[in-house]
């Protein structure tokens, strides 16, 4: 029996309850059917207003799901009764840049100035993609999604800027309008694709070589379709080499108590 | 030869230079046809933070176009060549939520930690309602919308935190439905109705006295339906009493080079 099946049909909160046990410390995908996932970003204060307002300007990279307020560690839109500083499987401390290590815990790092940015996961829209008959390769092939650094600038806020990342989905010519429509009604989780076709044109140079996740196959009369990746963010930030920086280690996501369908507009 | 008869057709950049040189003082209501207007909030940084969190947990109120970096007076993203200090017709400066005195420029207040936030206007979404056959009663009757102030909180954030500013118009029956679809489709100046009917449910006592702007007629067989108002980030802003905040003076609105139709998501 996988994590998916153990823990696909589990409500979010008592997840949560067994990775703060520390009975949970794998990837999160596939837990909560239906519930959002989030990225996690924990910054200083004094960093905060230029992460805000970097958020604000890339709203289809970086689509906020919560910002915590200054020292604390409640989450109460997103997932009451949360301990941020817990209740994620694992997570990355960097130091000037540095990763200077993985924990289960991050509650010895704690200070009354942190503040905490949920970002939006495109898990959540591949859920949908799914429900709409739309074949998600990289579940298939059973490996992490190929996203790719592309040419296309971030717009600048204070410290914080670079170049967006992107996730890849090979889609077959005759669903790719179908990926928009789906995708584009979900703009807190990325939304709508940033790019159809020749990955030479956003400064891609070789599709089977990601910079992170793994290759998959794309198939003849698969066209490659390209969306802002919530890895946009966290790439920003390790540019700008901020003295203190805590993050989720790739793959083990915040679980929700927001149904993905909720997060519609 | 009215305001609209002589701007309507006008580029916002023409506007703007008119608005700069003082050849218009005048409210910006029906100049630029088919471009966005915005309100206009200008605080201290250290009040910036919590503001922009504000919106950010607020976007139906509060829907953000631009925030300015510190201390610029450029917006290079909804009004390249603007400045922010002379191209809005008139000003408000309050001190300590004190009105201590209206503008055509405020170039003189500038100061080198002042943001600007550019808020959406419900403005943009009006023209649209017209193009799809409703009749936008208060233009109709050539007098301000009718504004209350509701009994729905606004979510916290830091400092500011304040209730829901609402404004109405009323829709015949049979044109609810295609009002809250027109709307929905324009997030970024409010977005859909946040609430259709009984006014006493969103705490009105009555209808026919709102907080701001002027009553308008309701008929047999129509139904008032709210939308969340950029007056609530004002508002707001108003009940903390910073000691220094600059806003547009109602109705005096900068005109954006962004067109209603390019607010669509």
């Amino acid at each position: 029996m996988n994590n998916y099946e153990k823990y696909a049909e589990m409500s979010p909160r008592d997840v949560r309850e067994l990775i703060r046990k520390g009975e949970i410390t794998s990837p999160t995908s596939g837990m909560c059917a239906g519930y959002a996932q989030a990225n996690l970003v924990i910054l200083p204060k004094e960093d905060a207003y230029d992460f805000l307002l970097f958020t604000q300007r890339n709203p289809k990279s970086c689509p906020i799901l919560e910002v915590s307020d200054v020292g604390s560690r409640d989450l109460p839109f997103i997932a009451p009764g949360c301990d941020i500083a817990t209740d994620l499987p694992k997570y990355r401390v960097y130091e000037h840049g540095v990763l200077t290590g993985e924990y289960t815990d991050v509650s010895q790092f704690w200070r009354d100035d942190l503040v905490c940015f949920l970002i939006g996961c495109s898990f959540s829209f591949e859920s949908e993609m799914i429900n709409a008959g739309i074949e998600i390769r990289h579940i298939t092939q059973n490996c992490n999604v190929p996203m790719y650094i592309t040419n296309i600038d971030t717009v600048p806020a204070g410290k914080f800027s670079g170049k967006m990342v992107v996730s890849m989905r090979p889609i077959p010519h005759d669903q790719v309008v179908k990926a928009v429509t789906v995708t584009a009604a979900l703009p807190k989780v990325h939304g709508s694709p940033i790019h159809i076709g020749d990955p030479s044109v956003i400064g891609i140079k070789d599709i089977n070589h990601p910079e992170f996740g793994d290759p998959v196959e794309i198939k003849e009369g698969e066209v490659p379709v390209f969306w802002p990746c919530g890895v946009t963010p966290q790439s920003v930030v390790m540019n700008v080499k901020p003295p203190f920086v805590i993050t989720h280690a790739p793959g083990h996501m915040l679980i929700t108590d927001v149904k993905n369908v909720d997060l519609k507009e």
